[in-house]
């Protein structure tokens, strides 16, 4: 090992500067830690005359990812860069190289972090990825180290800021989705196309490595079941908190042995459920094992410094390996194989609003429906509905089963007295 | 290294009741992580008669300490008997013996610290502590690895269930501190000698140990300044739910380049704050990170199984360093020298809770003795007291000095219209 360590950078965005920032104001601590200063040696830019917020050297930076990934100087590669092609390119041809990798790219460790995680390992190098999860939440490290003794049943994430911060201004201001949206990509809390994140798509990356990695299990990307915010609306939310729930993107990953579901989906909380109180752009996963039982991890889901120290916590660990020649051996392989449970093995209370005729038989005709599937009541709620010979119904059930929880909606839907089924959630945190 | 990982248990109590049965029932988890099975070979007790709800074989208990700590068949001995001379004398006889260590002694280890650490050092050895803390919840870990790349200013910890059950008891059904105090003990959730617990002291000892790692200082019990929760009343959390505050024993560390302030008291956090919705006997530990931000670590910080997961969460870092002969590098000496913060370096609102006469003046006169000294006030309440000439003041503060506050304590008590400062507490976490 040098004298100096050598780190090389893809990409300088909002991260890669984050990166670059910390390595340099740190590094008394960094070499108090790992014995030996830390040097950015080279960075890969997309534009060399673009203004940017660090100072960078002009021959330490450059056009071309080959300069890092094939340079005989460089003991780790950054990939902070994004994208999943090329990214993997680099990564690939990083490790092939004997380098380790650090990277915060959720989308590429959710599609084929199994595979590069078994490169890495054949090639004696270590591959990290705290910063693709929850930004400066150290949760992957508190899976692995943290719970290492405990048999992990359950995860709920609000692991999508964009989405948390859109969902807590809807419910703190009464604003409707399409507002809140609008402002928060005023904001820059929302990107441009923010699909990826509303939809759930971002979330459902960031659960498919939560729940490879907590279960022990090959959780692929296409196995997650996702529904996003778009179709939340404020009246939706006015009901949840008068009911005494609050409504959030959860990320749920849930095994019974080997049996697992992962989803992610507008869900109602009780308000006492220490989710709930996770506010704005804030991130948290909470983590129940069977011998440690409720946990929660919270902070800051994105942002260039909080995520920056994930990265820079995994450059650290690299190094430590690196001082002791121990490099490469944190890629177990799952220990067990997922099956993905059937919907009458998926269990979970609902939330209905339904929009009904404002006449007799009605209430009949709905709770008949519920008993002849066996399903009870936790809550219920009946209004009329202003000018209109209409009221609405909101229901929270008991717990059940998805298949049947499909089947009631479908039926209702049908139902005459029923004149739409409005809007239904999970419901999660109950007793 | 052996076929067969051996252990030496000292102590079989609550928690090393649960580290037995954490080992034999995720057998096939930790050979996964560490390539052999684990077999607790020898453990002390005191009695050997007493009934237990684990089965171990005659010979593998003993009464004797030396039967673990200088036994050639054990790699790692795991002290969780409790107290500090016996017990450290143990751990210095096994460290010496080069037997790796896991201790959840926090009296030990704010006390004895530094000393063992050093000793484990220069053995070769590895000492763990991280059940010594908050239970369940991954602190330490995430202290030294998680959050490696930050410099860490400030900590708020909710560290001692059995304070913050009481506490949350006596805001949530209004009653008296002795009153839920009875309980407590009735249900054993409080000791019958509680003294430890509420008196601040159990906590004092979390977070000197939190500050010694956080911070990188060889900060000491003798430098937290302690105060616990027997003098507070129903009336004060009256009062705190009133203004929107929760009121939580906070471990409180702070710090400002070297200067540093570690300190146990009853505060007032905001209703939004993380950790006031941390209720019952959880416990939780913000923390603030100069480039993370906030984060804030939720879980069980006690019982059997959650301490015993932290107990064998070391216990795998300890195997996995030896499989890689890594062992005895973590004991990194501090950083950092500290000094403590003097009084006018301390910065804090306050909260009052004044009797004072009700006649023309009063307000005049306390108001201007805050004028006097430059402090303003958040919030201010003047309500009658029914049947007698006197009504209570309560007051918030703006941020002030510690000198100050004590000053305004002072002099408020010695004014002619006032008469009786009834309470007065720290107020933390706005902005």
């Amino acid at each position: 090992m040098s004298e100096v360590l050598k780190v090389g950078l893809l990409g300088l965005g909002t991260v890669g500067s984050g990166v670059v920032k910390l390595i340099e104001n740190h590094q008394q601590e960094l070499r108090h830690q790992i014995g030996l200063p830390v040097q950015v040696e080279k960075v890969l830019v997309r534009d060399r005359s673009k203004a940017r917020d660090v100072v960078l050297s002009e021959e330490s930076v450059t056009l071309y990812g080959e300069e890092i990934v094939e340079n005989a100087n460089i003991d780790v590669v950054i990939e902070v860069m994004g994208g999943i092609t090329l990214a993997k390119e680099y990564i690939v041809r990083a490790l092939k190289n004997g380098k380790h990798v650090v990277t915060a790219n959720k989308d590429l460790m959710a599609v084929h972090g199994a595979e590069l995680l078994s490169l890495a390992a054949e090639n004696g190098c270590d591959l990290f990825y705290e910063a693709s999860v929850a930004g400066g939440i150290p949760i992957i490290r508190s899976l692995t180290d943290g719970l290492a003794a405990d048999r992990i049943t359950k995860m709920m994430g609000i692991v999508n800021g964009t989405t948390n911060y859109i969902l807590t201004k809807m419910t703190k201001e009464g604003l409707d989705y399409e507002e809140v949206l609008a402002q928060a990509q005023a904001l820059g809390f929302a990107e441009s196309d923010p699909t990826a994140d509303v939809e759930g798509l971002d979330a459902a990356r960031k659960m498919a490595i939560l729940a490879t990695l907590g279960f022990s299990m090959d959780v692929e990307l296409d196995d997650v079941v996702v529904r996003g915010i778009s179709s939340v609306t404020k009246t939706d939310l006015e009901y949840c908190e008068q009911l005494g729930y609050t409504m959030k993107l959860i990320g749920l990953a849930d095994r019974d042995g080997d049996r697992v579901e992962v989803s992610v989906q507008p869900t109602l909380l009780p308000k006492e459920h220490p989710l709930a109180a996770v506010n704005d752009e804030y991130n948290a996963v909470y983590v129940y094992g069977e011998a440690v039982g409720e946990t929660m991890f919270y902070g800051p889901g994105a942002g260039s410094l909080p995520t920056a120290t994930a990265v820079v916590s995994d450059l650290v660990s690299v190094l430590k390996n690196m001082r002791y020649r121990v490099n490469g051996h944190d890629g177990a392989k799952p220990l067990h194989k997922k099956t993905l449970k059937a919907d009458n093995e998926v269990f979970a209370k609902y939330f209905f609003r339904l929009k009904v005729l404002d006449k007799a038989g009605t209430f009949s005709a709905i709770t008949s429906l519920f008993a002849e599937k066996d399903v009870s009541f936790e809550k219920l709620l009946q209004l009329p509905i202003k000018g209109e010979a209409a009221a609405e119904i909101i229901i929270i059930t008991h717990t059940t089963d998805k298949e049947t929880y499909e089947y009631l909606h479908r039926t209702l839907a049908a139902l005459d007295v029923v004149q739409s089924v409005e809007s239904s959630y999970r419901v999660e945190g109950g007793k």
